[in-house]
């Protein structure tokens, strides 16, 4: 199992926290060369420790000091299954998204009690829930380790030698760090490779459910009104972090405006992107289009419908199947947008004119055309090479032969166990010292596994398995041991106890000859599989990866050298600052306001006779008459997001919160690959609306009221 | 748009009759040499020219003499769309499955009054709803035209003058015999190539919706309980044909057993299973594992989704997308089925050891040796052919770049004012002079045609068709015209008006010369694309159809030289006999039973509670104190069928009618290929259950009393 950065990247809205496999989902979006411009219009996530002054200086006439940073930065959590969320009272109280709590929702539901669709409620903090394996991160500080990184790597070195050096140098100085401060320390590359940061976090791990509503108004619309708007979703949740067995003290927190924002107000969005490929070259962009979308897509549909069908079968496999469909269908119709917009030709042919004038500028400048005029081909031959292993690094090590978290579970005992006799420095990324805590706190999840739904996904794995590699491929015939997919798939998950806890404690003890002697079949499976997914592990790093690292950063630089450093990095899944102002925009004729209302909310229902997915709970409709119909219930603005924003508060010069991003509409989409504000924008619950709903539809006055520091 | 005989091949269960160009998906199915080995318990679809007599008379004492045989042939009816039916009254009754007249229930309803849903009854012959486009064919004589058309074909001919001469040769033998006797005239490939019969049938085309239930009782259990058994389906449909706008005459009917058989009963099934594979090599039945059914599968889920969360927007969109939705997830779940079959190494095992043992006779034999030696290495060549064109001719030829059926009528209307001026002789299949007048019945259907739906369908496949292809093929470049697949999918369906039944009767009036001249955008795009569409059509007839037709011809006379003509052809979609008995089975220590009951639909029902798909009309709960619960309900037999079997009668050996075929369990499946009864099973709706539901449920005495002949 790749650890967690790889789920991150989950689309905005709906990203389950699943702990499948296969949503090892390769991180799928786009980029190009938009660098001979700078930062168009209100575009950018820009760094904390490089903010956007100048802009919010000559446009906005605002000038935040180094307290509202800081204050801003501390107050923003990272929920780290793939999220974003914020401090909102004093005692710990974090808001983010009903999708992005829904993991820990389901994890917490039994046949009896099912939180992620009928919600929940915390009357009093002894009735908060404590989740199975949630974790929460504050980032403390940022220190650029470019120069020791690149020290690190020896001149002239080989792709294989650089990569391995590299990552050694990553490992240690993580460990190093983690040791000196306590935090959990993690190296990020910039601009795909042009800057590294170590960025420490605070992390909590004692993280506890206090409110949720049904899932029906979180998600009101479902599929044909995701990524869509005007919108009517009271997609929140409130988790509450926990140190020592008490509330945590949380002096960084945000404050509520709950008047909310004023049509075109200068607003902030302060949460993790996740991936964005707005740097990336042309070809590259077209392999996206060419290979990676398609593919992924047409496994996306393939989950979304196993999902689906599983459901129907019956109540209580619909609540087990319920987190996989989301977050299926939520990635599916996400990539459609991006695949859509890639297919565009005008799209395309913005893009090649960009990196046109970009390249020309390169071989004008003699010193920059020996640095980096070749890094454009290099990215082409680091796209046939991972193209000659596409599929087979697919299969292989993303998981994808391999949908099932018991599966993933018997690859991370099987890896552990080898990677940590080894030195540090050596250790694939995930085995990392500085990140086994938390990888650990994922293998020993409590959160229930369903062994029918286990097996059904399986079997299906091992189909595309099939189809892909080739029925007579040796290492296909090897998993299937003279069955059938479904039947071995069967056999596998019935025959393993890697469901009980214990019995991976056990195997995780117990080192390496421990897990070799296990007759468990999956683990025996992942023995079996390891060192052919290993070897094409490591012709992706060192063909595709480190290749693709060097070329880019010489791109970087080239563009450093040209434009300066007021720029923002591709989404890395760490503390952004977005910005942009509240407004409306035109679709042909037609005006589409900045919010809508409750009153709307009621009117889409009755449009569709309240019927699912356009259904509202019997208790909105008992408590009709109590609420203002005229609160703005979803906003839009310009501001700049991503998949990994979901969560993220949106708040306004005084750092006060004004509404709580959950989405982006269709345009955004292509935010992916390019920023553009004429018709694309970031979705957010009004602040108004979540105290309106808390009050009046959900008796929820005590959380109202520590929002409100009414306490 | 290819003629009918692509969609007839749709399986089993809801082969919707949607007029979808899409719908053209590949015959999907397998085959292997069990030739080795004459049939196998109750196997085969044998022939009524040349039946399994002695084994009737040998196994079960059975010798139906020549009036029953030719009676049983006179009562099956064809529903050229794809399907069976039987008349079961002297005025033209027909009875059928609620799922092959599902696309006429569609077609007839609106908005307003949807009859696919709520089901339909005529109370009177007045009442009975004439139907847009169906067609019923009853086969009346066989021909044995194997002399003839090989005679046509000069010894040595290359392949390319080996088709043309055989297509001249069909072409012009159906019009012959069609001026001569006023019948339709179809000349059928048996054993794929190893003999051809012409078959004439008389045709209805003034057919008229008489009664059919409500979908959630016809299709209870919806996709978790297709193909499956257990099974409580009430699928059944009745139609009525006319001639000169009366009831037509139908001198051979069934009559109607109403206590319907008895266990281990020996029963018959009649009816046009649409397409087997049994009989193709095992190089074959690998290229269908591994090419052929996974890229099915996948235009199927993508079809599957798209109908369906189109239908999510409304209850309007449901109604519009809901024939489409049924018939792509039945085809999912039949080709899953198939795959699976063809994914397990056990099966594929038994083939290799059946074709080993056959090739070792042939080559034995000096004589077939050197007749047919070479036969399965010309299959695998036309295999490699085949593959070399694969994605261009599915995309292009058949039209899975243009799921759509306003661009299926704009490609006939090219096509037929290109080819009708030609000979016959020298014209595309489908343009035969002896198919004119069924073709132009689907052509100036007035059914609707819904441009929301086409839409969002042709975007979708346009951007298949990029994936596929690549976004630089200069095709694909020619049909966007500059713009994304969606926008130009917009502009296409916006601009075209051929869904005006008067604009395509003119154009096909006015001739090549009006086509050209026409501006409607759907024209110019099926003009534009038919030079590249005809030519990888060319390819396909002469590097794989032909090829494949001369070696399978040599295979077929090597088994009748080795082991007689007591033998049954691959199915294909012509009148076959089928016969088993009426027996359980046992699954591990369970004993599945021979039939289901009303009680134990009541039962599934509140296991569900009584929720969709496994929900029951407030009707049946009114009247279920009326009902005999003890009535059988559904039951299940050995008969050999398959898709296109679906509305066959199941009848005793008096003729009579006991049984309505509609679907296979699971097991069945895998009879895409291979035989075996040990668990693979027929179901079929059970007599006496037709008539206890139309009296009790329905109150449709009038019906039941035409059938019990008490008119």
């Amino acid at each position: 199992m790749r650890d967690s950065i790889v789920r991150k990247l989950l689309p905005l809205n709906l990203q389950f926290a699943i702990c499948n496999y296969q949503f090892a989902i390769l991180a799928v979006a786009f980029a190009f060369a938009v660098t001979a411009s700078p930062a168009r219009g209100d575009e950018g996530m820009w760094l904390f420790d490089n903010p956007p002054s100048k802009i919010f200086k000559e446009r906005y006439n605002f000038e935040p000091g180094k307290a509202w940073y800081e204050k801003v930065q501390k107050a923003a959590v990272r929920i780290n299954h793939g999220g974003s969320g914020s401090f909102v009272s004093p005692d710990g109280l974090v808001m983010t998204n009903h999708h992005v709590g829904a993991g820990a929702l389901q994890q917490l539901s039994t046949k009896e009690r099912d939180l992620l669709k009928e919600g929940f409620r915390a009357k009093t903090r002894a009735e908060e829930l404590k989740c199975h394996d949630m974790e929460f991160a504050v980032l403390q500080s940022i220190e650029d380790v470019t120069a020791k990184i690149n020290a690190a790597v020896p001149p002239e070195a080989d792709a294989a030698t650089a990569e391995k050096a590299r990552r050694a140098a990553m490992n240690e100085l993580e460990r190093e760090s983690s040791e000196k401060t306590g935090l959990r320390c993690d190296v990020v590359a910039l601009y795909n490779g042009g800057l590294y940061h170590l960025y420490r976090f605070k992390k909590y791990t004692d993280v506890r459910l206090v409110f949720a509503p049904e899932q029906d108004i979180a998600f009101f619309g479902g599929d044909p009104d995701n990524f869509e708007y005007p919108r009517y979703d009271l997609d929140m949740c409130f988790f509450r972090v926990y140190e020592d067995g008490k509330p945590a003290e949380t002096e960084n927190y945000f404050s509520w405006n709950a008047a909310g924002p004023k049509e075109n107000e200068l607003v902030f969005v302060v949460g993790n992107p996740g991936h964005t490929d707005r740097l990336k070259t042309v070809a590259h962009l077209e392999y996206l289009r060419d290979q990676v979308l398609p593919d992924s897509l047409e496994r996306l549909r393939r989950m979304e419908l196993l999902f689906e069908l599983f459901g129907e079968r019956s109540k209580e496999n619909a609540r087990r199947a319920k987190g996989g469909q989301n977050g299926a269908a939520n990635g599916r119709k996400a990539r459609s947008g991006g695949l859509a917009g890639l297919q565009d030709p005008a799209v395309l042919a913005r893009c090649e004119a960009n990196e046109r004038s970009f390249r020309e500028a390169v071989m004008k400048n003699p010193q920059l055309r020996k640095a980096c005029g070749d890094a454009w081909e290099d990215v082409e031959k680091s796209l046939a090479a991972w193209d000659a292993i596409y599929d087979e690094y697919d299969m292989l090590e993303r998981g994808s032969g391999f949908h099932s978290r018991l599966f993933g579970i018997a690859r991370t005992l099987v890896r552990l166990t080898a990677e940590t006799p080894k030195p540090n420095a050596g250790r694939l990324r995930e085995y990392r010292e500085s990140n086994l805590d938390s990888l650990k706190q994922g293998l020993f999840s409590t959160a229930p596994i369903y062994k029918d739904l286990e097996t059904v996904q399986l079997a299906d794995s091992l189909g595309a398995l099939v189809e892909t590699l080739g029925f007579d491929n040796p290492t296909v015939q090897k998993v299937l041991a003279g069955k059938s997919p479904k039947a071995r798939a069967a056999e596998l998950i019935a025959g393993t106890r890697l469901d009980d806890v214990a019995v991976r404690k056990n195997l995780a003890a117990g080192g390496l000859a421990a897990v070799e002697a296990s007759d468990d079949p999956l683990i025996q499976l992942a023995l079996s599989l390891d060192p052919a997914a290993r070897e094409v592990r490591k012709v992706y790093e060192q063909k595709v990866e480190e290749p693709q690292r060097e070329a880019y950063a010489k791109i970087a630089n080239a563009r450093f050298a040209l434009y300066g450093t007021d720029s923002y990095p591709d989404a890395t899944f760490t503390l952004r600052l977005a910005f942009g102002t509240v407004k409306g925009y035109k679709v042909g004729n037609e005006v589409i306001p900045p919010w809508t209302t409750f009153a709307g909310l009621y009117e889409r229902a009755a449009e569709h006779d309240n019927q699912p997915p356009f259904h509202l709970d019997e208790r909105w409709f008992q408590r009709k008459s109590k609420l203002n119909l005229n609160t703005p219930f979803n906003f839009i603005c310009t501001a700049d997001v991503i998949g990994g924003n979901s969560g993220s508060p949106v708040i306004d010069r005084n750092a006060e919160i004004v509404g709580l991003v959950f989405d982006g509409n269709l345009d955004s989409l292509l935010w992916d690959f390019v920023f553009d504000d004429a018709q694309a924008r970031t979705l957010a619950v009004h602040s108004a609306a979540i105290i309106e709903a808390l009050r009046k539809v959900y008796d929820a006055d005590e959380l109202a009221d520590e929002m409100l520091g009414k306490q």
